[in-house]
């Protein structure tokens, strides 16, 4: 089951962000780089929307679950982003986070903590299907243990999982939802 | 009882006031007020200083509370400030919380909607004691129904309450903690 945490925790760790930005922001205003505050700004505001997206999605304890989860100290740095218009995922929020949770297990196993390991989740929302693209650049340890995995661990339908591509230092694996 | 809020709740409150902080400073960076911008941030870094203080006290509720009370519509905005050192509050959180809730209830029937309304509350640490100072400004439709209320609602030993002053659209009251 993934942790749940409080609203101070939230705060807690939203303070910690924002005030990393503000430091970034300050730190090129100090340099005069007025350009490049600008940029950081619009990277935020993308950031945010993104954030905003995947919460009107209606799938909650996903959404939590994504937003919180390099709130513990983790060996893969996951990040995410949600393209296309808004859908409603609510009927597939358990399926995903059980299975998103459970996969994250297997790899922050194959991860080696010395490495820069991170993960990216590309949420595809295109006339009314949805594609969770998985792209993983980092240490994998077993490869043959993370395909023997997925091969046995599918997600609950109408959720599927897609074929996975293992390579020494990167994988691709993606979660598609069938209709009806 | 106070209401609860889920870290998505948090999120998403967090993530607009802080989008609307960083209007400001994108405001006063197109107009090229960089002395504003600093002034800014440094007001932002005031207040987090005092949002990390407050959620230190080790009195959780009473902090959400404190936190989240303008996360719904209301008469009356609460700000608040913690001075002095940190001290641990754990042990009178619920008295806290129940009395602060129910004062601020009352509070909230004399405030005038097409008014504006100010609550500050301060927190002062000092020397192992602790007060809190209630300094209102606003509506106050009937002075004597929060006089009466105010005697015939103490907070639970060990909290007092102080006597409070209360005049045509201000009102001070202060809560204490006596030792032992």
């Amino acid at each position: 089951m993934e942790k749940r945490w409080s609203v101070l925790d939230a705060l807690r760790h939203s303070r910690h962000d924002w005030l990393n930005k503000l430091q970034l922001i300050k730190g090129n205003l100090a340099l005069n780089k007025l350009e490049r505050v600008h940029e950081i700004i619009a990277e935020i505001v993308r950031e945010m929307q993104h954030e905003s997206k995947l919460t009107n999605l209606n799938a909650n304890r996903f959404a939590e679950w994504l937003l919180t989860y390099n709130w513990e100290a983790r060996h893969v740095v996951v990040s995410y982003e949600v393209l296309g218009d808004n859908g409603d995922l609510s009927a597939y929020d358990e399926a995903l986070v059980t299975w998103c949770n459970a996969f994250l297990q297997q790899l922050e196993q194959q991860a080696d903590a010395s490495g820069e390991n991170h993960l990216d989740v590309s949420i595809e929302l295109e006339d009314g299907s949805v594609r969770l693209f998985f792209d993983y650049r980092g240490t994998i340890k077993d490869g043959d243990a993370l395909a023997t995995w997925l091969e046995s661990h599918p997600p609950k339908a109408p959720v599927c999982c897609g074929e996975a591509a293992i390579h020494k230092e990167e994988m691709t694996v993606f979660l598609y939802i069938t209709n009806g």
